[in-house]
């Protein structure tokens, strides 16, 4: 039922706890940020979430039976039926975690547990720049590259919930070794580490390049940032690494075009922050690649909600279901 | 409103216009063939079509008020909201044919209208392959490679009717190029003329394989079934090319299982009767690049329906309209 009780919604990540108090209509009333310190393992880690969800609850000045309920947004995979974290490679030590459950009971408050893909299309489609949009598709371009899909106005979950793992299409089958084990996936071409990966095998292959001299010669200081900045200032090498990366972007998108046909693909991740050095090449790739029909009636634009983005859309995350 | 009335399906192909009276359990009541002749024009092809339902009608024994609804497969791509034909390459001459509309005002019957890869995806899910499942994706590979999506147990469309156009994400980059004019689509590596055309090349580079002598010498003859036969006797050239094409086959599935998680990928068209051929190296290759928890729930398997899944396919469109 719809309702305008407040939700909690907590951005669960591999280095902090995120948490706010989130009205209906996308208004943060309390926030409040902890350390995840992983290490110290999953009761510890869950303890610390279930004091940030109270001190959201106390700083807002609500009682927990106002609020309408917790969404949770956390590093995939995520086994839905379940309500369970799997293992997720940046919370070592986690294996199948009933974190709905364990949160729920902590809270007293329905809970709910999402990928934290979903999570964020979830949040820029309710809060963000998909408002009022059918079909969208979010992708999440940073570390790692992965994605949620909104359809007909709803997030997508597939059969196992594993929809929009769009890091992992193949765009070149003798391409670069992903983190993932396998070769030429999306990941693998796009993310930041592999932007800064490419740059460090044209150093490595003689190339003269201002990123050198911006990382001191330091060759683990190389990073899609810094690529950026080169590029900025013209360095060739830099904009060749960087175009070469969103062509295969774009040639990723033109297929996620001609499977989905959505009418706006949301960028979002640190290697976002490129703006038109990324937007610019993903346009022009996917106007080429894909059917004019489908090409036509898609935007390409930025995430909107910045560094809310994981509260906001475990938020909407809780939202969907209660709202 | 669930109807026990029958339906009207119509299959208009290139070549043929098949059309039955189907009962809502899949029954073909009564059905009717015709040559398109698609050079005499769209009006005389549009004729066709409604003499031919008239005749259904009157051969399944009903009146035209008891037919619940007509529904057109029809070759893409197909604007939806204006029930409108584009532009197919095999009806030379059609330029936005609002072919729903001509229909419905010509049999007094309510008529929905898909492109026939979407019409064929219902068909299996209603009577095929596909029942009971609600997350399944249908892959015609012929003479292209198309395909229809299942997602939550309905058509999904995308935003402009163009979703699930699966022949023509790119599996290769700097591969052969595609009917479409593109470089490395699905399409392009594993439909029935990609695989006597990588058979050609073979031979045109100096193979001895047993596809020359099946071709009686003559390069034209070279067909996909004809490699198949091939390859059935033994000829490594053929299986070479056949493994190289599923593999391709195969690398396309995984993104599609990455993108969106299904339950079963359902292959019809001709290339479809490689069986072992094409499912062994699809499954494979589906293990081998996409995620367990993905690759774990999806079955691959052939399309049920046969030489009905046109007919079958178009009455599915009216059923998920009407019942």
């Amino acid at each position: 039922m719809p309702s305008d009780q407040p939700v909690i919604g907590i951005d669960l990540g591999g280095t902090k706890i995120a948490t706010a108090l989130v009205d209906p209509s996308g208004k943060i009333l309390s926030h409040d940020y902890r350390e995840t310190l992983a290490r110290e393992g999953r009761d510890a880690v869950v303890a610390r979430m279930l004091d940030s969800a109270r001190a959201v609850i106390d700083e807002g000045g609500v009682e927990a039976s106002q609020v309408a309920a917790v969404g949770i947004g956390a590093p995939g995979p995520i086994d839905m039926a379940a309500g369970v974290v799997v293992a997720p490679p940046n919370l070592h030590g986690w294996d199948r975690v009933p974190l709905k459950q364990l949160i729920e009971s902590g809270m007293g408050i329905t809970t709910y547990l999402e990928n934290d893909a979903n999570a964020a299309a979830l949040g820029e489609h309710r809060f963000g720049a998909g408002r009022g949009v059918d079909h969208m598709i979010y992708v999440v371009v940073g570390t790692g590259v992965g994605g949620g899909l909104i359809l007909d106005g709803r997030l997508y979950h597939g059969a196992s919930g594993m929809a929009g793992e769009i890091g992992h299409i193949v765009v070149k089958p003798d391409g670069p070794v992903c983190a993932c084990g396998r070769r030429g996936c999306l990941e693998a071409l796009t993310s930041g580490p592999s932007i800064a990966r490419q740059a460090r095998e044209r150093i490595a292959q003689g190339a003269q390049t201002l990123i050198t001299e911006l990382a001191e010669g330091d060759e683990s200081r190389v990073t899609a940032k810094l690529v950026a900045q080169a590029a900025d200032q013209g360095d060739e090498t830099a904009e060749s690494v960087l175009a070469e990366a969103m062509h295969y972007l774009g040639l990723g998108m033109a297929s996620v075009v001609h499977m989905l046909n959505p009418q706006l693909i949301v960028f979002g991740g640190g290697v976002a922050n490129l703006g038109e050095r990324m937007f610019g090449p993903v346009r022009q790739v996917i106007a080429e690649f894909a059917f004019a029909e489908a090409a036509e009636v898609v935007r390409v634009a930025p995430a909107e909600l910045g560094s809310n983005a994981g509260v906001l859309g475990a938020a909407a995350a809780a939202l969907a279901q209660t709202g």
